[in-house]
């Protein structure tokens, strides 16, 4: 057999609507053979910047052929432009925000084209649900076989989103709050950190823009200031440490992490997206 | 290949136990074909009527040959028969308590049966959950081409809901809140509202009971009316209006609906399902 | 066509976080034709007990070919095993750290593989997110044909839970709340019950280690004592009493349940999972 396209989902539509079944709905009924898979629709509701991130921890373990949804769109119904893009590792359908620029950093960009082919939406196209109406019968389209030039013309300059905050400075590092997890771990834009033997953080900032960093870090000496708390050594893993108490470590997208072994990071430290957060090695 | 049957799924079930997944477990063993898609799965506990409004915003989105199975079912073990239904757009599983009424208005009835018949139902049937033992298994059979006349005996009269408040006045509209979504939208009865060139609303009452209101309305002059307030003119789209500030404009169902650009308006508004509201046209 | 391999998951991960998702990519990467199921994602964050009950109550309901991915994973990165079990009703990929005690206790036992050989992990392994890089894969080849001992060596004796309480005395039974579900209703470790003819009750206690119970008792001498209420008699479905009244009945898994009509009986009754119940039968 032919493997059956995939579509995975990205929004901030909840599911307490029938919003995510009715663009389900649609898409079954261009591309009867797609696979759908929900990445989550409990992004904060218009955070481009949370659902940014969400997409660039998950899309690499999905085939390269995969179509991305992804509906974060504060501005529904203006001006910005509906877009598929083209990429080196899946394709992607969302407004034009922002939402994607952490994936095209890491695919190296990829080939955008509006969605204005009447042909390729709805016959009824709502001012208020282009989720259902442009975004779902596009990202049909494309997990059928349509190639994205045809939805529409190229967009040369796409909308990017500033970087998450990375400085690097004398002996430490300085970044933010990206995300908070259902278990409560603090989620930070410090990374990619990836173990180089026992003991060893190899540091190459994710998002590109900061140099300066020492190549290796020895983790016993590394410690994370977060919310007026010093916590380390950085550790492999949860279990390090006993239930209850606070850790720093490796997360499973290779960005800083703090953590409570079996307990809730964020409630205990009163985090919150967005906050402060320095990682010192000397 | 030929189109895998759908099976669409809307209960007041949650996604914290096992009652969804295992009625899928059950679907797949009778129908391995059938592709399942949650519409949702939180409805109000026992709330028939929001299901009813939120699977009619929802059905037409779908292939003519989608199975439904709706199970909002305060009744459960008592004598509200079981049933499936045909219709010309969609086949749905429901108990008979008014739940798919507003759907049969819209697809100007359809063929019910009621499910008596042993061989279509679970060797064992428990009295708490008719859902896994009665109903999905009835709808992997419709998805795998079993009529809904082998089922059981034809049910001619079928219990209905009474129509959402809709009262078409001198110069204005009195409805009710239907819905209120995960953005804190808050969905009225007063609809179905078209865009009918810029600044013109075609009004064509859904619910089909209601005369008298004029057909077209200038989107300038109207005002809604909700919790003490006034909210007007109505608008295209929500970035008609800056962030923070009330808007009232068509939702995507084609009813009247007042939001909150990237806020949430029924706390802001405290409106609860069922408050009054007023459109003014005059 | 062949039945396509169902693989069904539960997990403590939530859905607002990219996790299952990711999990689901993995597995459709490596099996394509996999059909995904939630079971549910809403267990309690480590609550390994919680996660074996509501897979005992789901799995008979799937196909005996079915794949269960099961990640409720305290101790994810220490030295517990993850592995492989192959047994007469479905393959399990979890932890061995008890999740699968009560499931095992029925399908009597199965043969169990550590997950080791690396050709059946992700090519990179992280210490944190095992449910991506070891388990989901693994349920993946299970479900594509690779059988359990291509991926470790046996594993001989399992970590088993303790059963929940059940100690049959004098007239009565005393056991457990095991889960309170979506409803509010509390589900006790006292059954397995079933009916046996109107007004009659068979008793055959599901974990298997008490004796000394009537082989039948009779329902209208039946009491349910918890938080200080005596509840009774056991009822056979909740439209035997009034809207908002408590009742004790025959849940959907064959436990001893108590609810409230129509409303929250967990709230009403301020109970929670481990709390004591007792059921009087004389």
């Amino acid at each position: 057999m032919t493997t059956p396209p995939i579509i995975a989902l990205l929004t901030d539509f909840g599911l307490s609507d029938t919003y995510v079944g009715t663009m389900k709905g649609v898409m079954l009924a261009l591309c009867p053979a797609a696979r759908l898979v929900d990445l989550t629709h409990d992004v904060q509701p218009q955070n481009v910047r949370q659902a940014a991130y969400l997409l660039a921890t998950a899309y690499r373990y999905f085939p390269a052929s995969a179509v991305f949804l992804v509906v974060v769109d504060p501005g529904v119904g203006t001006a910005r432009a509906p877009m598929a893009v083209e990429t080196g590792h899946g394709r992607y359908v969302a407004p034009d925000n922002g939402v994607l620029s952490y994936v095209l950093a890491e695919t190296g960009g990829g080939r955008a084209c509006a969605l204005e082919n009447p042909a390729y939406r709805l016959a009824e196209t709502s001012q208020t649900f282009h989720g259902r109406d442009i975004f779902a019968p596009a990202a049909a389209h494309l997990a059928a076989g349509v190639p994205a030039s045809a939805f529409g013309p190229a967009l040369n300059t796409l909308v990017a989103l500033p970087t998450p905050r990375l400085a690097i400075l004398q002996g430490r590092a300085e970044g933010e709050v990206l995300h908070i997890d259902h278990f409560g771990n603090v989620i930070t834009s410090i990374g990619r950190l990836t173990w180089d033997g026992p003991g060893a953080l190899r540091f190459a900032p994710r998002f590109g823009v900061e140099a300066g960093a020492p190549e290796t870090l020895r983790a016993a000496q590394c410690q994370v200031l977060i919310g007026g708390r010093a916590i380390g050594p950085v550790r492999p893993t949860y279990g390090a440490v006993p239930p209850g108490a606070l850790i720093a470590l490796v997360g499973s997208a290779g960005q800083l992490e703090v953590g409570i072994n079996q307990g809730h990071a964020a409630s205990a430290l009163g985090a919150a997206i967005g906050d402060p957060v320095t990682l010192v090695w000397d």
